[in-house]
């Protein structure tokens, strides 16, 4: 491994350290300016137009001349200071400089006079991001970082400047991956006056409430000004503050004016912090582009303040970067209020509600979804097969790049979001290779048993398209599965027959049905469940028995039921709405908001990419009433329901599900009454909530959530919906003393609960104005194959349990959700011997043991992450702890690492901070 | 002296013009890119605004971060090429640079990598400029380079990529300065269109029909594209053409679509050049602020294109400069067209004529052209004074700011123009302890016989304020003559006495009355004629002998005629229309034109501080009757005329003058009724002109004009006023076989003979609509004196001659009118034994020979320029040659420079040049 040893970085950095931050003064105000850019991998333009600076009529922004910049900059004087963030940008960069520059950039790093910070592929999402994806982009940054420049390449800091509220989740990793502190710069304008007021905006932050103290314990850091300069001392090529003119030849000499508007701000930033040290955030969107603006004035700024010190005055300005100001702050040795909960939803005013992004491209959303699921399967794939030259590096960076704060979260121009798309696609394309080598990222031994077969990937499953099963009459289903335990999953294939025979890998004969596809795409679908063994693959036979017409319709009008051993769901034939027998009514509405179209008398502001903000506060309903139809089969009873032509949903149940699958499907949003719609779906039930209800951070823990309530401060709402609106990466439920209901849903979405015992979840929003936030265009999504404009289709999984086993439900349902089989298709008779099943474990890891990774890592060895996925105490049997091992893993040596994987983890040695006595809320499941 | 001998600097100059030019190809197209910066020595800013960039709100553009940033780009790779111009910024910038830089900065220039052209201390306006002004802003430039970087910093070139019409008079200048070669951009658009046909848009401008040939001949090429890059291909963070974009791992590889166009383009502008090298300007407007973006695609470019070489694509790209293009061109040994006439009118499109800035802002044009006077009777004085330490140098760079294209030319923004005159003011400010001082620039000997007491100097006694003489019962007047021969001048003075006693040096009583006066400030005024000796002065006493009410108005109602000895002048007394005694009449009428405000059918052009477009060709009559007053005394006879509230004039004749003069006021120019106005004096006459009229060149040689007439080609006139005006800066007149009618203007004005026997002069515009040239305001002058709308005055003066000798009396009348003499006050009597008189030569110099510079050049020599201010042949007697040395002046040693002083005339070798046999048109003066 590559990895370099902490010992050699430990004494390297201690020194380091110490001779990079400058010299602070006791007695007086000192001032850190840290001066810095924040490139946004993707968002007005695409991540290579902003590399590039292509496209500079849509924004002024060239990230390879600000590196160049900066460098050269840095050279200039050695006391400045640099910080860089984004490693998607760094390591283009990177890979076209000399070898001598490359070395005299490592110089810099090593002296810490470019320091890293974050170190992530990109300054991910906190909303709509799933945690394995976060943790695989912070891995790739920070292990390039490792690779390129050893320890004293390896971020302190984490720095999540721009992201639009922070999830509690990122906070944990972050301090599992070691970092020392977390520094922000958005979170409600209500919570901003209040830690102004009370010198909170410095904090420790809880981050888990099942990690032991101080695990999950990250110093949290709330920026002074966003993560922009102080009014008046921007510098930048892209501002017009006026230059420090200091020649008393020229006209308009200001130093003093200067100088003295910048101790008034000093000197009232202090008011509000604790210590005798400040941050300002020098920088902004793209700036430093030529970074000699901001030098030559900063360089001055410093040498004319504290020119004042020899008359007395006790400001005391430095070249800084986060890490220097954090060791500052860590001297102080001060205590700390404690945080437990989160920074959802964030509001910049009062009504500007930044939560419409939770479902904003809502198959932006998906398709990066199932790119993470085939990521993680592909991974464990070696890089090289017999079928080319197949790589993940390609579809890890577009998943990287997709976790940026305005990628996954919907709030890119559409030209972006297409580019997004089309990079996971050409991840997608360079995977293909392997999936059709089908090789399993085990020691060396074992992967000669394993077959070898070109298999075809059919990528339009999800629309029922798939030309190999629609016209092949015999072909082989492989079905791989990526998780550590054995999986049960539907399939449904695209066919044109009427009748086929389905074997399982030992030639046993399994049900399967076919019926009128409920698509438009294909003719008809075949559906069968397939068994998958842990971490390996079977293969199912299809062939064909009777060809011809379609099959008469099995579906029943009545009675409106559908059941099997565990639900009985009706439905009323009048409005479609859904009873779940049990004892309590689960209905499900489909109702839709207007978006605000920024004209009533609170506020201009309209919904938009970020911002929620209905016209009303009661939903409109789409139909009051709904065409319904009933297919009932041996594998699976469904009801198909039309509330409009641009609404519908198939509701279904398998013979062995527990959970209720309700498909639905969303556009084109008509617009023709001028107004955006943002639709809702809403599962009404007799569950007694007392205004509580519970959604995941980022997939992995649950928090609890109360109406109009924020633990931690006095909450004035003044948005009844979007200022109840959390984000839902993957599920959200509502529960009392008996009963949960959970829904497990494919995508991030946004989603609260307005009503007792009502929970709703925003499906897709079409909007047609702009909300200020710098997009620049409204969310209006329209494209090629939908121009009328975008028509989505999503799953979610209802499952209504007792509350002491509803976690035993929905954490196995929502790890198969998240990540999912693989199906590979082979037209004909397959080769003899082909083994048609294989499992690398040698039995199923236990239900708590989530396999987050299994990665090729270098010749010789394996990244292997395994994560207790049960919150403490959410289940009594499976939140226990636990171990287990792979079956056919010999394993010759085990290191423990960080989170990220760049540190061992007995080296990781984080600052420790005392919290405040008396402050931290319980507020989250318990 | 430190001008560095020629023979060293011929010897390294030619080594290092051998390796400085990079190699081009013989059998190929050769593209010589040359980056460049154009830097306005203000504009929309002010030229320290613009050094500092500061106010970026109005404009991006920060000219010490150009330099630094090309310093530093220049460093990356020893190809890169760059050429600088404006001294007045690179002055500013050199001084606050580490002697480390600076040596670096030297190095550069040395190898040729940095190369200066133009020089001066900026790139001077060639309409409204006076020519000694221009040589002294070009002499403090070249000087400046001489003593910093040595021979190797001394321009072969000029660079006037912007102004808006060429000179002659530029021309031969630049020529007899040692230029080689003279660039520009801008050119009459029709002009344009033949040459690119004809391939003449490198020639051979013979600037002079007086000089021998080839002394003042100056090879002049035309830029292919303004001054611009091709389309496409701007890299500056300004732009927004797509960089080059040559990762092919990242999105839209475009190096073939780039390398494509770049042959295109290439190959079509080698169409319409003679030789196989083009040149092509990688700059603009205040580029390179940041040159990393421009230099890192211009090297990827040359590499693509050249590395298309290797497939037989006969194209070569290189960096280059205009000196080493120029060597290629003269190296192809060819003939090139011959051109004898200028540049003037420029219009970029049939109906925008670019002739309205040769009036606009006729008080700073104006104030520039007395600062001029005020600075060469200054700098006759040595740099300290028993009263302090005075300097001209604040004046002389703040003259040669203000011969800047938008500065002196009336095409600045407001506040811009305010802040010209500002540093005018502050010019005289500095300069006023030298004048009080009174020594002469002569040899240390001479100098203790001078005066020393402190002089009071009046800067408001144009518009007859002075507080000595309007509260002093006796008083002294220091007249100071700075030209070479004795002058007679009128003096008028605030007074509020009503007799006054005045006695000249030798005590002789000197005629003088008192009348009302004419302007609205004091209450009487004193008039009397001084005269004064060649370079010295002599003093003046006055006493008052009455004091109390105001004189009796002296005016004479009838007959409306005033007379002296040479001249007489009747008035018509209800139009007050004037006759002049002569074979002709001159009838004096003061029409407007209203200024289009660019909504005519045949172009949406309007007036501007650029354009001159009136809405009809036949002007408005202000006013068809007057108000006539006529005082007549021993000394001078007025008639003063009101032709409507914000139009008079004073026709003023001296007792021993053959000049009539007309004083003139105008303003606030009424705009009520939403029009904006252009208004003019007319001259008609009866001389028969056959539509020819003579103008000067930048004060100097006179060219001849011909209504709608070019001598070069087949003009096509499509505004039958604007484009028949041209720049007069300080005469025009019109003649025929008899007589001449000459006006000698006070300053730059734009004027033309639309009838035969008429000549009209445009004194002053107001305008209500922008002109679309960037300047982003209307010129509509409004200052806290005059919120109503600016009141200029002026003054013209009138000769009416017989053609023979007209030249012998315009010539010393125009030099009089340009360097005026300085009047001084003492209150009081004067210390015993004071020198009431001194000249510096002990005989005036001839007629012929002007002294156009005698300024301290370093501590022990002086600099003196003399010029014989006759055109060849315009004067029997005066346009011989002549020889003539100074009185006082002990000469020990005298070495011939060039014009503009940083080379040594024996030592100036210019490029050699052969053009074509038959082309030129000798169309001026004969």
């Amino acid at each position: 491994m590559t990895l370099p040893t902490e010992q050699y970085s430990c004494i390297h950095r201690v020194c380091v350290c110490v001779q990079s931050c400058h010299a602070t003064k006791p007695g007086m105000l000192n001032v850190h300016l840290v001066p810095h850019t924040h490139d946004d991998v993707g968002w007005l333009k695409t991540v290579d137009q902003y590399y590039y600076g292509d496209r500079n009529d849509i924004q002024h922004a060239g990230v390879q001349y600000i590196l160049d910049s900066v460098v050269d900059q840095l050279l200039k004087n050695q006391d400045r200071r640099f910080i860089y963030v984004e490693m998607a940008f760094f390591y283009r960069w990177w890979k076209s400089q000399s070898s001598s520059v490359q070395q005299t950039v490592k110089q810099l790093v090593n002296e810490g006079r470019l320091e890293f910070v974050n170190g992530g592929w990109c300054m991910s999402d906190e909303a709509a991001t799933h945690y394995s994806a976060v943790i695989d982009q912070m891995t790739i940054g920070l292990r390039f970082l490792n690779e390129t420049f050893g320890a004293f390449g390896r971020p302190r800091v984490t720095w999540h400047i721009d992201p639009f509220g922070h999830a509690r989740e990122h906070a944990s990793m972050f301090a599992q991956m070691g970092f020392d502190g977390f520094f922000f710069g958005r979170l409600d304008y209500q919570d901003r006056a209040r830690r102004m007021r009370n010198k909170e905006q410095e904090l420790l932050w809880r981050a888990s409430d099942s990690l032991t103290p101080p695990m999950a314990d990250l110093f949290t850091g709330i920026l002074p000004n966003g993560y922009n300069p102080p009014e008046g001392f921007c510098w930048d090529q892209l501002c017009s503050d006026p230059p420090i003119r200091d020649d008393p030849d020229l006209e308009d000499y200001n130093v003093d004016d200067v100088v003295g508007c910048f101790l008034v701000i000093a000197n009232s930033q202090s008011t509000v912090y604790k210590t005798n040290h400040i941050i300002m955030t020098m920088g902004s969107d793209f700036q430093y582009e030529n970074a000699n603006l901001w030098y030559k004035n900063l360089d001055k700024l410093i040498h004319y303040v504290n020119a004042r010190q020899a008359n007395g005055n006790k400001v005391n300005v430095l070249y800084s970067t986060p890490s220097c100001y954090l060791q500052e702050l860590h001297r102080a040795n001060l205590t700390w209020p404690l945080k437990t909960d989160d920074f959802f939803p964030y509001a910049d005013d009062a009504h500007d509600f930044w939560t419409g992004y939770f479902t904003s491209r809502p198959a932006l959303k998906r398709y990066e979804r199932i790119s993470n699921s085939n990521l993680y399967l592909v991974v464990q794939l070696p890089g090289k097969g017999p079928f080319g030259e197949g790589e993940s590096q390609t579809m890890k960076k577009a998943m990287a790049v997709a976790q940026h704060h305005d990628a996954v979260s919907g709030t890119e121009k559409q030209h972006v979001a297409n580019d997004y798309a089309r990079k996971l696609a050409n991840g997608w394309q360079h995977c293909r290779v392997l999936q059709a080598s089908q090789y399993i990222v085990l020691p060396n031994r074992i992967q000669t048993f394993l077959h070898r077969f070109l298999r075809i990937y059919c990528e339009n499953l999800n629309v029922s398209v798939c030309p190999l099963t629609e016209s092949s009459k015999k072909f082989s289903v492989n079905v791989y599965n990526p998780l550590a335990r054995p999986v049960t999953w539907p399939v449904r294939l695209p066919v044109n027959g009427t009748a086929y025979s389905v074997s399982d890998a030992s030639g046993k004969a399994v049900d399967c049905q076919v019926s009128m596809c409920a698509s438009s795409f294909a003719v008809n679908e075949l559906v069968f469940q397939v068994q998958a063994p842990p971490l390996g693959y079977t293969t199912y036979t299809v062939a064909l028995i009777q060809d011809g017409p379609p099959p008469a319709p099995a579906q029943q009008r009545a009675p409106p039921v559908i059941q099997n051993k565990f639900l009985q769901v009706t439905f009323d034939p009048e409005t479609g709405l859904i009873s779940i027998e049990l004892p309590n009514d689960v209905l499900l509405k489909r109702p839709r908001y207007n978006a605000s179209a920024g004209n009533n008398v609170e506020s201009r502001q309209p919904s938009g990419a970020y911002i929620f903000r209905p016209n009303s506060s009661t939903p409109f309903i789409i139909s009051r009433t709904a065409k319904t139809e009933i297919i009932k089969t041996s594998v699976v009873q469904e009801v198909r329901q039309w509330f409009a032509p641009w609404v519908s949903q198939v509701v279904r149940l398998y013979a062995d599900s527990r959970a209720l699958e309700l498909e639905w499907t969303v556009g084109p949003v008509p617009i023709d009454d001028s107004l955006g719609k943002e639709v809702i779906t809403r599962l009404d039930t007799s569950i007694k909530t007392s205004e509580y209800f519970y959604t995941d951070s980022n997939g992995r823990e649950v928090l609890q959530r109360k109406k109009d309530f924020w633990p931690t401060w006095n909450l004035k709402q003044s948005e009844p919906i979007a200022g109840n609106y959390y984000p839902i990466n993957s599920r959200a439920y509502i529960k009392d003393d008996v009963d949960q209901l959970t829904v497990v849903t494919d995508r991030s979405q946004g989603g609260g609960s307005i009503q007792n015992g009502s929970l709703e979840i925003m499906l897709h929003h079409r909007l047609l104005h702009y909300d200020f936030r710098g997009v620049g265009e409204p969310l209006n999504e329209i494209s090629g194959i939908f121009p009328d404009g975008l028509v989505v289709r999503g799953r979610l999984l209802l499952t209504l349990d007792p509350l002491p086993t509803a976690a035993d439900m929905h954490r196995p349902l929502a790890e198969g959700m998240v990540l999912q089989p693989l199906l590979t298709f082979t037209a004909g008779d397959l080769k003899p011997n082909t083994q048609l099943e294989f499992s690398g474990l040698l039995a199923a890891l236990p239900p708590a043991v989530h396999l987050l990774t299994l990665s090729q890592w270098d010749e010789d060895s394996v990244l292997l992450r395994l994560e207790h996925q049960y919150q403490s105490s959410e289940s009594k049997v499976s939140s226990q702890a636990v171990t287990k091992l792979f079956s056919t893993l010999e394993v010759l040596g085990v290191a423990e690492l960080n989170l990220s994987a760049n540190q061992w983890k007995d080296e990781m040695k984080r600052f420790d901070w005392t919290p405040e006595k008396g402050t931290g809320h319980q507020c989250c499941v318990s």
